[in-house]
């Protein structure tokens, strides 16, 4: 069970992104009585790191626009205490305290609850040159600030992207609206690679129309000066390739050291052991976002998918509890979504590999339809493929990749699969149909239908 | 038990639409060694109904474009006995014969099994001058042929749409497409009136914005001749309002005329009553799509909803059911969605006084979000109503009505109807996030958890 809050009793979170600021509002909505302080490392609370890309790439112009609320909101409005630039170092767990840096001094605040919010950093691949100029990874505004300001000094012409995951992708297409022509190195055999083969092949032929190079299975070596101070080359199988700037897109780690100074139990994924609730293995502190674990709505156990949505569901259940709620949170079915170019690609659950090492007999249905009625101008191909139990026919997870709306559709396996339904469940619901919007079975009720089919042979 | 069929026994159908066609195919996947007869009245079969308002924009410029299938490929590549011109008038279901008119005179056809696909055709009102020329309705290909020939040769500046229906709303974009000036008349007090008064007050709001006259709570009397032979006057209120052309869009009826001649039970709604394997009262006779009832996933009451999904759907298990399969249709929850100018507009399930009728103790929760991230230029605002059962939290229905993503998101309400969800599952769904597809709380997230709220309270 969370702790009870006592009356006037002090939430302390750490971490001002997602998680801990819903927290934070969470805890304030329910208990006027209670302090609230907020300990962020940074300058800025709340920001949308998803948006990061688009600000690269110029379609969020102003960076304003990529704060939901700043600080000043949150002290003012919601009388929650923020303290910027403080950087929490240690968490005694039984003194219910928290050691922190702050520009003014080192300082030891008492808590009567903890939510731990530290989310996760980009992962730092151990290569000689990742300190020179024009070496990048995104995770913060001042990062994109720096990629921003790097790209209009340098007047960079070409660029090279480290990693195809779909921050990696994002960055290449940020890139490209910027007018650098974009090489992806990636190391394992292809991008997106947590979609199956045949969906993330789809992916690569949109990189290729649109003058990305790709180089997969390719093991880069480290960054070498150019002419000037700053990034010239990449070495890479024994090559050097010239690149004005480098975004390292290596994938994120969460970030643990304060939940490890106070002797946090850990998960095997490396992020915080949470229950339900998201408490930790100290009774007082809760964890949230990306900095913790959460379980997996398929198979029961749990996982860590760093995700926005989950950050801010999980913050909010965090907040709850610290101030002596006892909600419980559903878990994660790893929904995600991603615009590639003129693609949308999005995904739900297990993918065909994840599936089989959760240990499940797996097989899938993929079909090729159309975004809208073939009557309907506009529109275009649309890739569903559903990935099922074989025995059972219960939906694991989907893919959808294509022209326009694989975003939304996505939703509703999702639906399907918090409901643990089958793929005849799935082919049973009543959607939606006008030509502007689908054909009249909608991609995902044929895939289902395919997958029924499969099913019964 | 739907009937075992006959080693090259015959299947008849009635009706070469939507549902009557969706049979015959599946008979013929299942069954190669049956002979299947289609009758169909008109000469075109597999038409897309729901396409015929943006044949008439033109936005669908080619005809062809609204037929998937012609009656040669269903005879060639189906071996389906098409027969066009072929007008079914009496069943008897002792004899198991149907006769029906063709060109060359009267015959009577023997079956084994029969699929009644009859569809619904245009209500027409009681109304002196209907057989005017200029006065439309729009069911069938050619009537959307006449519709477009009239426009053309008359040069037509303004027209009257009688019904605010989502048809009639279809159509009157339709003729502002085509540069006329159209006004609505509906005798309801609002347009779209299966829509909940504050739902449907922003569509008003957009046909206002789009230079359409509506006029409620309007009686509308009849037409009169105008300088030509053709309509040149809608009288209403007392009034002769100037119109070139009248689009008479009061709704349909289904049509059960030879269903009724050979004695089969109607239901309430008027519609040939079905089983869940879509049989009739009599057990060689089965049913489907417009002509039909069928049971609605909310109420678990026969329900009388015409739609191109449930067609398709229905057919395909009446034809499988009519050649010894034993499938059940899950039900309908009425999931329909349409365009209105620059607006989406998606409902499933029931709206508040659909549910208020159906006897169950209904609030509902509505949340103004938007389509895409804050920062992410374009999208629009979206409004987000759910229909829920007070007590249980039961999700009974959604409206969604905005600039975009409308269509698509209502089939993930669609699927927690489907599994009987309540809010609270409906909140707990892990949706798909990016900053081009939506905000991080998606607004049916957002309109769910208001919802738990009010539940809660």
């Amino acid at each position: 069970m969370p702790p009870a809050m006592r009356e006037g009793g002090r939430l302390l979170v750490v971490g001002g992104d997602a998680a801990g600021m819903s927290a934070a509002s969470r805890a304030r909505r329910l208990r006027p009585d209670v302090e609230i302080v907020v300990l962020e490392r940074g300058r800025i609370v709340s920001y949308s790191a998803c948006s990061l890309p688009y600000y690269v790439s110029d379609v969020v112009e102003k960076r304003d626009d990529l704060v939901a609320y700043d600080a000043d909101f949150f002290r003012r409005e919601r009388r929650i205490d923020v303290r910027l630039e403080s950087n929490a170092l240690v968490l005694d767990p039984r003194a219910k305290t928290v050691t922190y840096d702050h520009p003014g001094g080192t300082e030891t605040i008492e808590f009567d609850a903890l939510v731990i919010g530290t989310g996760a950093r980009a992962a730092i691949p151990p290569l000689s040159g990742m300190e020179l100029p024009g070496v990048f990874t995104l995770r913060t505004v001042p990062d994109g600030d720096a990629i921003r300001q790097f790209i209009e000094d340098k007047n960079v012409k070409n660029a090279t992207v480290l990693g195809g995951g779909y921050i990696g992708l994002e960055m290449a297409e940020a890139l490209v609206e910027r007018g650098v022509t974009v090489t992806i190195l990636e190391l394992l055999p292809r991008v997106l690679s947590n979609y199956d083969p045949d969906m993330s092949r789809i992916v690569s032929r949109e990189l290729m129309d649109r003058g990305v190079t790709v180089h997969t299975e390719t093991k880069v070596e480290g960054f070498e000066k150019g002419a000037c101070e700053a990034v010239g080359y990449v070495v890479a199988g024994g090559q050097r390739l010239p690149s004005e700037m480098v975004i390292v897109s290596a994938g994120v780690r969460p970030n643990t050291a304060l939940a490890e100074s106070g002797g946090l139990e850990l998960g095997k994924s490396g992020a915080i052991r949470v229950d339900a609730r998201q408490i930790t293995s100290e009774p007082a502190v809760l964890a949230a976002g990306d900095c913790s674990e959460a379980v997996h709505m398929v198979t029961g156990r749990p996982t860590w998918i760093p995700l926005g949505t989950t950050a801010n569901r999980q913050g909010r259940i965090a907040g709850e509890n610290a101030v002596g709620g006892s909600r419980k949170f559903a878990g994660v079915a790893g929904t995600n979504v991603t615009k590639i170019f003129g693609l949308e690609a999005a995904q739900t659950g297990l993918s065909t590999r994840a599936a089989e090492e959760a240990g499940l007999a797996v097989d899938s249905a993929r079909i090729l339809s159309r975004s809208r009625s073939h009557a309907y101008p506009g529109g275009g191909p649309l890739t569903v493929k559903i990935i099922f139990e074989k025995e059972t026919g219960r939906v694991l997870g989907a893919q959808i990749i294509g022209a326009e709306g694989a975003a939304k559709r996505i939703d509703t396996v999702a639906a399907a699969i918090y409901g643990r339904m089958t793929v005849s469940d799935l082919a049973a619901i009543d959607m939606s149909y006008a030509p502007p919007f689908s054909p009249v079975w909608d991609p995902v009720l044929v895939a289902a239908g395919q997958a029924v089919k499969k099913l019964g042979s």
